[in-house]
């Protein structure tokens, strides 16, 4: 069966579930399934561990992002990995596939982007990899970290009756997506030009929530957290097998971000399925209980950054639902885009 | 410029050589250029991090190698470089780029392999990543590992005067490949089949000097230590240049595969070359204080490697020297296969 039939979900769940249980050792104290792994060398701290690649023409376009951005951005979404385990960004291994004829002025950006986007997370780049390809250019990022040993976050500690919050706002990553690649530009004329900027820097310059993820954690009140990066039905679901709960999100609570909204107006689309299903917005999902909701929200504004209540976590017989505007209830299926399915 | 005309090490240098030092960290005590970095998180160890990606039709061929083979060099390859620091192999992180089109049972069987390796050598694989790509089958791997704080061993601790060893023997790397991709196969005719064999496994099933990287740290006598993959000259250029030293090779001492032998006189070419400058061989290549020659050989042997001297650390003005049987001397060029240039 090709793997196109097979999708990168159930690849990934075939590849890895028996990998991680093979292969374990005592020292691994969080393996495969969540945003990092938590490892343990001894000492105060947790080493955490991950890793994430940048394919040209599936995560980034040289006709849409420049070199600079495509390096920021290949560190920024293991950044925002880093962030959902409330973890600090320590050090990068930065693995580069390359064609041959590609003008090394484009790599000269790139590495400039990864260098700027390092000093400001302050990472180190410790070591790499330089490998010829016949692909398309790939930027292959593992970022190492660190939490304290008794602070580490995982997917799988919400409870029914944790509150469910998101930080910033919802749907500028594929907003930003759709404006760059629509063949129907015209539709767009409307739309404020510093909205259709806003929601092009949610897609080629994300902001990794580095100092937030950190500041919730020190809270001790969080109960999960993820970044999201599939879109929010599908990585709430993550956090809904791990933690083996269900949830309730409140649309009328969403906040979906302006430029969303108006890109996805303009080009005939429902601005609430971007917030729900769009991907890459590397904001953080998380739950706390209630008593936390203040001290959370508090948390994050101090690290510059908005959380809002979205929902609630429920019994997992419950599943994941979706409350409208008027009070109706109905049921949410996890939408996440498949690079393998292309769907 | 494009890539093809800069070459992979120039560009190395180019982009990597700015990167470390504009983002290192106090708790970097070894980045950019060794064969692992070694980073301090507290504790009584240091953490190493190295990284190596097998792309197809550059690293290996399915018409070659088996997909079990395929996976368990992937892991070889790093498990080498955490070896040549002297450190034990704990954790890896294995990134997946694959055409979408690509029949599911390949991957089965690379991860089989990958899973077998990692149960032989003690090591968890404890995340990694999955994305599709329009070019060819790439196995990007993350290896971390740990040595004492105290006995990190790194290319630069070589001193004029020390002995220059290498374990195993050479040439068998290329060897292998040769006779894989030979376009004139009735030339192999004469070779013994077992030689075949041994060149085509260690080219497709690389044995990683795990244990012996460990034992001769453990002896406390090494001054510097590095993993054979780009070819000895190649090589050893890495450990006089960080070391600031010369080297004289003693070509009679050079432990030239049995196979390596047979496969290059068939094929009218030199063993000696293929010993000096054939790459992918996986043996370490280190030098210790004259004291310390018996001391590794028997540490090496107790692990289950033969080591052997052959050749001695120089001023650096004196450069990379050979020693011919007859006594005399010539200038040696590093060679690696540059992956770039095609060369």
């Amino acid at each position: 069966m090709r793997l196109n039939e097979v999708g990168e979900f159930a690849l990934i769940a075939r590849l890895t579930d028996q990998l991680g249980i093979a292969t374990t050792r005592p020292d691994v104290k969080l393996g495969i399934g969540d945003d990092a792994a938590a490892l343990d060398l001894g000492g105060d701290h947790l080493l955490l561990a991950t890793c994430d690649a940048q394919v040209e023409g599936r995560h980034f376009r040289r006709t849409v992002a420049t070199p600079e951005e495509i390096g920021a951005k290949a560190l920024a979404v293991n950044l925002s990995d880093i962030a959902a385990m409330g973890g600090e960004p320590l050090w990068a291994l930065v693995s580069l596939l390359t064609p041959p004829t590609l003008d090394v002025s484009v790599l000269d950006g790139v590495y400039a982007g990864l260098r700027t986007q390092a000093q400001r997370y302050g990472v180190a780049i410790v070591g790499g990899n330089v490998a010829s390809t016949d692909g398309p250019l790939t930027i292959d990022i593992t970022l190492l970290g660190r939490c304290p040993r008794d602070r580490l976050i995982t997917r799988g500690g919400a409870q029914p009756g944790d509150a469910l919050l998101v930080t910033g706002t919802l749907g500028n990553g594929l907003a930003g997506l759709l404006a760059a690649t629509t063949t129907e530009r015209q539709r767009l004329a409307g739309v404020d030009d510093a909205l259709l900027r806003e929601a092009r820097e949610a897609m080629v310059a994300p902001t990794p929530r580095a100092a937030c993820g950190q500041a919730l954690a020190a809270t001790g009140m969080i109960t999960a957290m993820l970044d999201l990066s599939d879109g929010l039905t599908g990585d709430l679901a993550h956090i809904c097998e791990r933690s083996n709960v269900g949830a309730t999100i409140d649309a009328a609570a969403l906040p979906v971000a302006l430029a969303a909204q108006a890109i996805a107006t303009a080009l005939g689309r429902d601005p609430l399925g971007l917030a729900l299903h769009g991907g890459d917005d590397y904001e953080l999902l998380f739950t706390t209980r209630p008593a936390g909701i203040a001290t959370a929200i508090a948390a994050a504004r101090a690290s510059g950054v908005e959380a809002h209540v979205i929902g609630v976590i429920t019994e997992r017989e419950a599943g994941m639902r979706l409350r409208a505007s008027d009070g109706s209830e109905r049921s949410l299926e996890p939408q996440s885009w498949d690079h393998l399915l292309g769907q």
